[in-house]
């Protein structure tokens, strides 16, 4: 088995590259690929994260589907924008290419929910792809996603979210109508690793802030997936003054009084067979720091004595099950290898 | 006018030490006062922070009452545990001297409500008390803290809560029967100076937990200010990687449809003529830092399409409006003096 | 007396503008100004600096000479890039005006230092300016810049270094032939507004990086300020993972042995007079905290059992004692105003 | 192969139990232990540091030698307070345990060194330990750590500072007489999970201080590992503001003027065949993220013009180089197992 990442060069995709090199199943090798462009003359990855020298080069080749073909390649990942992976994506299908797709490029099916990125009405050709893509959240999704030409791999906010809601909204707990809060929390390197007025040091440390209210991209995925209707949700993100890591505090009704035993007892059945979400015993919560540097999604819960009102913690690292780490977990998934293989 | 501070080697008491001993109204000086245990002996407070060195001496002297009468004291600050505030301030009143406390020991009317502190039941002298004390909010309570013997101090995440809210609940124009979330996060200061395991830098840094769900003392003196039912709020605190800060982001539906311009109406008709609150034009949002080292209160909001669903979101510093910043600013009060004076 | 800022965006001119509006010297306000270029539209500092939203305007009007004789202004301050103040200062001293220039255009007296900006060779204008200029270190130079048109202000790092180290040499106490040392540490608001990777949060948080190791530009105004050959002085500066700050650790020997004592009171005798250095005694060290949000610079040391061999530790809030609180200093010494007005 | 850890709830003893449970090596498991006492009822690691929580259990037994016989434990790690390596390893020695001890108890053969940990004057018993015990710095030691009873493993700083300046020193480049300077800087955890006033969020957050100056604990090592006279190096440690990682940075004169070329052939021949030792080129510098959660010193250096005054940049990760990884390299080194064995 043969992978390649474009875009190593982004913080995903370098979580990424590191996962791949050591992933037990690819003894043949990742090819690291970057876009074709006289302005980027970087010809090893150690070069921009000097935190990789050692032993082995990260060689970092210009991408062409003529040198994927040649070296054998058979799934291609992409940590790259969303223009990139709208272009690309077509013709790799076409020529044969698994593809696992970091960007939004292909994560929403409803028009509606493309109009959080700015995304123009699609032709009957990306609409072909729109239809075969997968959404990548193997404990939703795992049967279709082993068989899936494209992943679409999930935003680290959905994520956060959508793995708490799932087990209550699909077993018709929830009062859909009351509405759904979640305030998450993310940190900086969630916002890439682009320099700008708002990731300059200064501008994050000993701050919080809230943005998108209303209108983050990640609104669209979460909607679609766990099928609530826009009134029915509110998301806040806000950026923390820490380099990784996702809290999502969530707040709902139950449709019903459900006792804390129940509420437990519904997540460890849905996550039943699923190892990379934990639950945690009420009232325990899960912190930032406990799934930092892992692929997995904590999940706690408090209760209100009127066992109505329900507060749902949820916490990821967002360059791995957030991102890297769930690219991986899919391409376990895709090839019927362990879903813990190379994110221990 | 002279006034005496018990409690200075705390976050709160050092802060409001500083202010005091700059307050242009109180050139007579300022006591510091500590109690009188064998345990404590520092003789200044530059021992302790020696950030205050300096050409100003800060001389701890051991608290009796003798020696506020024969200072001239006039005026007693208590950044003190709540259980020697319950103490100490009967005897305080008795004996002529107005108070302002920074403990939570006066706040609360309601039984229910001194829960939350694991209060015992009162007896009918502590009754008396508790029927005498304004709570120390100028921007809601301003006659009445200025005949007030002993002023209760608000907390500083109520502060965040209450300043955002009873604008909008006091026009009757929130679903109250909805219930109010807010989501509030906190500097570490706010956990007071006592080194505890979760106060551990190697704890905080890089993190972020919420705690306290259902269950934080402020929840009381929130709900007796706003006049809120125990279901209709749920208050979240989390704790923040940073020393100070609080940013609460509040959630409600609104009874009626709104415009922004009338929200933002609302905000600036209710604080007009309060220095200390900002209200800032949707769809800008305070963050942390803007507030910091200032006793501001800044508000923001965001209003959804369906001009029902309102997102606020409140920012201070917790050391100063929500705490010695919001004393002084009540002494200014108490004492007829303008509300900025030696905040500044 | 009216004074005008050039530069205000920048951090260190943000601190300045903060200190001159509530200086109580310039009854007669503050001009801000902005190069009238295009690209910068910007009309009111509060737009860039949300924090500064109140009661007050900072209007931003574009820079011109006329424009300031128009207003009266008196006294210029600088702080701007070093290519701007090489470019304004020599009319704006023909045209009458004093100026405090922050950057390090006018700093250097000797070629080969100005080679560490990589300056042109003066022509004989700019030669006459340069020889006009005076360093900007009250503790110094007092007298100097009592009557001084330009106050070339000094830099941070060189700040914290020359104060620490003056005193024993002057005092012909330091074995120059051995070397110094000075390990400096800053937190990240010295390197400016700019985003740059460098400057990116992710970088930066859980991170330390030496970085300008025998060639940093502050080298040059610390040799010739304190008389220094260049291989008699080793500057290593350090980012920190903080806002604001700067420390150094000095390693020197003692040309003869002496005691704590004498080392003492060497610093004391020195800095009689001089309210904005603080002296520790030992073995009591200075820490980045306590010189914060002041203009103190503090001074701490350790002396070996040998008597020869010293550690210094010199803190200073970069922004201020190392910019703008500094530059305020300079304008009292200028105007015969109480060294401390403007800045408690 | 079985092991053992006492003192698993430290900082290193985590880090310390997360490897040795993955090492490949120690497929018949590891023991936890704790000492038997009545205050420490922690009956699993996860309870303590619930980021462990998940399919693996981490039980912890109390101490006693004849649980360990009863197990078949060959090889004790003491993660222990030195007090408790002294009363412990004459008799695990003596039952012929092998013994990785990661205190400072065994480290110094001089009698003037164990006085920087105030250690009594060593009876015959102890002295005899003493003997055996090997300094446990593989790339140093690799030899007689091979087949060592009892390692002593390094000191966090001494590792960064030793394996910066072992080449050099050893291969008599360096000017001793003229002295040495190691500036260094450490994270929290190098301090210890106890909650104190020095390792409260607020004290270290925003800061930075020296400590320690002339006195540190550390130095007795370095100067005995290197060969140093007292007065030859002054080593002063500084508290960053962050969790973990080590900078030193390294001031010397070379004997003789030397070529970077030459500088880094000798560092790379010295370390030829010692895969967790990377030397950079000149003028790129290690800085504290490359190494952190990896088990590297990365070493990089510049030199002066006059070839003589060299600067030397040494980092690692406190809690692996500095500690548990360290341990588990001489483990390997010890059973002839390749040394990045169970470290990648």
């Amino acid at each position: 088995m043969k992978a390649a990442v474009l875009g190593a060069t982004g913080y995903a995709g370098l979580e990424l590259t590191r996962l791949l090199l050591r992933h037990p199943q690819l003894a043949d090798g990742v090819l690291l690929l970057r876009r074709s462009s006289a302005s980027n003359r970087v010809e090893d990855l150690a070069q921009l994260f000097p935190a990789l020298t050692g032993n082995v080069d990260y060689p970092l080749e210009p991408f062409s589907f003529e040198r994927l073909s040649e070296a054998g390649v058979r799934l291609l990942f992409l940590a790259t924008p969303h223009d990139v992976s709208h272009e690309l994506v077509p013709e790799a299908i076409s020529r044969g290419l698994r593809v696992i797709d970091l960007s939004g490029a292909w994560r929403l099916k409803q028009e509606e929910n493309r109009a959080f990125y700015g995304f123009d009405r699609e032709d009957s050709a990306s609409a072909g792809i729109t239809a075969k893509a997968i959404y990548g959240m193997p404990e939703l999704n795992r049967a279709r996603i082993a068989g899936a030409e494209l992943v679409a791999n999930p935003g680290c906010y959905a994520t956060s979210i959508i793995l708490a809601l799932a087990p209550l909204l699909r077993a018709n707990l929830v009062d859909r109508e009351h509405g759904i809060v979640s305030d998450s929390k993310s940190g900086v390197s969630g916002a890439g690793r682009e320099p700008t007025a708002k990731t300059h040091f200064v501008s994050v440390a000993d701050n919080l802030s809230a943005y998108g209210v209303f209108g983050h991209r990640h609104t669209g995925e979460i909607l679609e997936t766990l099928d609530l209707g826009r009134e029915q949700l509110i998301f806040t993100p806000h950026l923390l003054p820490i380099p990784r890591g996702i809290l999502s505090t969530i707040y709902l009704r139950l449709s019903e009084p459900m006792t804390a035993v129940e509420v437990e007892a519904c997540f460890r059945g849905f996550y039943k067979g699923s190892g990379w979400v934990r639950i945690f015993p009420t009232p325990q919560l899960p912190q930032i720091q406990y799934s930092l540097h892992t692929n997995y999604c904590d999940i706690g819960f408090c209760l209100a004595d009127d066992r109505r009102r329900l507060v749902l913690v949820s916490c990821i690292d967002n360059l791995l099950k957030g991102a890297a780490g769930q690219a991986v977990q899919n391409m376990n998934v895709m090839y019927g290898w362990n879903e813990k293989e190379g994110l221990n």
